[in-house]
């Protein structure tokens, strides 16, 4: 390597939660600056974080589409897809890399905060040892969702416990029943198991269910009124805390 | 009241975590042309939320201090100190619907997100029947410690708990161990018991201890580094998750 030369950095950027307004006003530096931008999508979607940033990137920016192999809704527990996922991030971290090496930054976009369950988390730890890597926050996908709901979700010493929809309902009704407020993320396809673990945690007449929170098709309605079926992929569940209030 | 008459908005806007280029995008908008601009502090200090602000205000933004009455770090379980900031709130709260009825805008700042542990929810609930208020979300304060961290705080299926250094420490401990990531607020002279609850819970090994996360004195130090010592008001403790990655 010749003396002096530049390597270029790797910016993870969180969008947030799919407003293009709750940007981070660096989001919103880096996304319109980008000479590279790269993005996770599934084979044969648009991508939700390429569509947050829709009409902000320069004319002449190269994108670079991440496409999974096959659906990341799996559970990983099969070997043989955790090959298969471990290397597809080898290989598109390789990609970001060269770009890197040669001297140019990419932006990466993340849907909502990169470090909380994000898919940039898998090229975040195959990349920082060899190149420049810089992470910026958002504004995760619950906190608009409780946003939505028009209710605050913790007061005073109430404690949030933040749960996944593909966890076991016995496990999932025990930590709904030990907890003051309650977050359920990856939703989804698991709404009705989530749904009985809140009923009998004893908690389902509490319980919101926030689809597309912040996005255009955003709604919010108790879950109750829902109806007893599968939610969207951008789906989280609120239980609001009801902690001490002067 | 006379027809037509317009009722003004007041606008519960998240700031997020300190650093103003954290700030969304429509936080940035809504301060930079704020009329009345509202915020807490203590008494005798400059207020974190109007620091963040420094420098982005109208030059002729009216500006609204909301001084606590006495220090907020005080529990709650004195009934005369509860009465006294209830009183404070609904004192503030009517002089912000007051200008609301007069036909005013008022962007009230909130240091991260507002829902989330904010003193803007007991200003909410006393207004939001009255006069519009909208909420903008924000990043919160645990987002900019992860991040600060250098380390992504949940994988996979992995649970979050948040807690606070104000709860007893068999209870911390008890609940720390029984999560897979875990973020301690309100840390600050609690830190020594927080620390006492972690080794309990055999986890202060993993911990790490953030002061003034995404702010200009930010640091971020595996916990057992820190010495056993009350740390700022600002100071998030974090276990990091550790859950199945490809
Ligand atoms: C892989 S996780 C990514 C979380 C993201 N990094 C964040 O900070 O919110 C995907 C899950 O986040 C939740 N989610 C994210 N954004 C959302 C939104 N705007 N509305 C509803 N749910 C959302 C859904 O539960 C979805 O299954
Ligand atoms: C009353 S709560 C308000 C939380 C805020 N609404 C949020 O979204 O982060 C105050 C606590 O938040 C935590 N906190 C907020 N911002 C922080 C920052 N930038 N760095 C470290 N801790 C922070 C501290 O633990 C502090 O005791």
């Amino acid at each position: 390597m010749s003396v002096g030369r530049k390597i270029g950095t790797i910016h993870g950027v969180g969008l947030g939660p799919g407003d293009p307004e709750l940007m981070s006003v660096r989001a919103d530096r880096l996304v319109r600056g980008a000479a590279h931008v790269a993005f996770f999508r599934k084979a044969g979607r648009a991508g939700r974080a390429r569509a947050i940033v829709e009409g902000m990137l320069r004319a002449d920016a190269s994108e670079i589409a991440m496409e999974y192999p096959v659906t990341t809704e799996i559970p990983l527990d099969d070997p043989a897809y955790a090959a298969c996922l471990s290397e597809f991030y080898e290989h598109v971290a390789a990609r970001l890399r060269d770009i890197a090496l040669a001297g140019e930054d990419v932006v990466v976009l993340c849907e909502g905060d990169p470090f909380f369950y994000g898919s940039f988390m898998h090229l975040y730890t195959r990349l920082k040892d060899d190149v420049p890597v810089t992470v910026v926050p958002a504004i995760t996908g619950m906190s608009a969702a409780w946003t939505a709901t028009g209710i605050p979700v913790t007061w005073g010493d109430d404690v949030l416990t933040v749960l996944l929809g593909t966890m076991p309902e016995a496990e999932l009704a025990r930590r709904m029943g030990d907890s003051d407020a309650i977050v359920v993320m990856k939703v989804g396809r698991n709404l009705p198991k989530v749904r009985a673990a809140l009923e009998t945690a004893g908690k389902l007449d509490r319980a919101w269910l926030v689809e597309c929170a912040s996005m255009d098709d955003e709604t919010a309605v108790p879950l109750v009124e829902a109806g007893n079926r599968a939610a969207p992929y951008f789906s989280i569940v609120i239980v609001h805390g009801q902690g001490r209030r002067p």
